[in-house]
């Protein structure tokens, strides 16, 4: 990871933001991934009554507080992969291909089902 | 935002990944908040019955897990930033600029209150 | 609440179950309300890529899945109330109550706007 | 289920309230759970930071806070339950049954494993 990853910047400034305030005692990975279950909570609320359609095309306003909320899955996602030492962007590559080999392309196309529910 | 931002290689890669499978008809924001925070809870099963000090000393074999959890965070996140159009390095740097008006150091150190439950 | 109030024995049967295995140790609500996430997440996955409209007609095979995750949530957050010994019935009803003062019919009749987004 | 059934008397309540508000064309199961999600979400954020023994000590503020969330999450379960028809507390005994096969006393005493993580 190269010094000018963005991700590796974000990282690097979400540790000096907890350090500054003295909040590493709290961010254990069990309640950073407890807060990061909160925010994903706060985006979904933005789209708990939207149709899917709806969900495509957002007034401006919505789009910013929707932005917001997008953000700050980021941080914590970021801030809990830095605390288990995790280089996400490696975890990313790996998971893609597992995915892959699940849902074949021919196999699953236009179909939402999970990979363990195709009939052969 | 470069073509060798790693974000911008992933939002592609995944755009092609739906694509190939004919899965866009699927992947409207609504729908992909809620598979994003099906993917947090498969993250935070892991951490349930640890204490915060367990969690930050995790077994290699947990390890695995967490990180594939992870990166399926990583996955629908980048996704739905994608179908919405939102850049997340600009919102991550935005929100932080919030965090630090929000959250002066000196007066939040050492704890872990929400911004509106500090006393003057 | 009498004897043969439903969420009394459920409660108790709970309460005993988890004595008979020596999880009262793990039972800290703060666990168990990320349990319940959990839970809530599972149903979730269930409805992830349907329309609204497949929502509300379930095939039979896919009511039982999500039948089972519905006990799951109710025996989880049994758990938490006893645990933090706070009777569900009242707190029921005074949420009841709390409602309908902020979102009186006559105003937010047809609308699925957020208490503090009505304007006047 | 008896004329007195608590959770009866809360099913048409609610059921009365979204009828004089209108709002049963956004109460689709799928945005019903959506919302159950955010609930137990806000249910989360009282405990994030807390320790687990923290969490077994409320002070009086803080459990008056968590006490009305729970009752949210109580009020959707009961609602999308209306909604599919689903009897909460035939499918909660079907569930732990099904708990007591996976979980015998004697195997898991004082392990906080999964059914499946268990050497036999």
């Amino acid at each position: 990871m190269s010094a000018e990853d963005p991700l590796e910047n974000l990282r690097r400034e979400l540790a000096e933001f907890a350090r500054e305030r003295d909040w590493d005692q709290f961010h254990a990975p069990k309640n950073l991934v407890m807060a990061l279950s909160v925010e994903v909570a706060e985006l979904v609320e933005h789209f708990q009554w939207m149709t899917p359609e709806e969900s495509r095309a957002l007034s401006s306003k919505k789009r910013a507080g929707v932005e917001e909320e997008l953000a700050d899955v980021l941080l914590y996602l970021v801030r809990v992969a830095d605390k288990l030492d995790v280089d996400l962007w490696e975890a990313a590559h790996r998971k893609i291909q597992i995915n892959k080999d699940k849902y074949p392309a021919e196999r699953v196309r236009g179909k939402s089902l999970k990979y363990d529910e195709y009939e052969d």
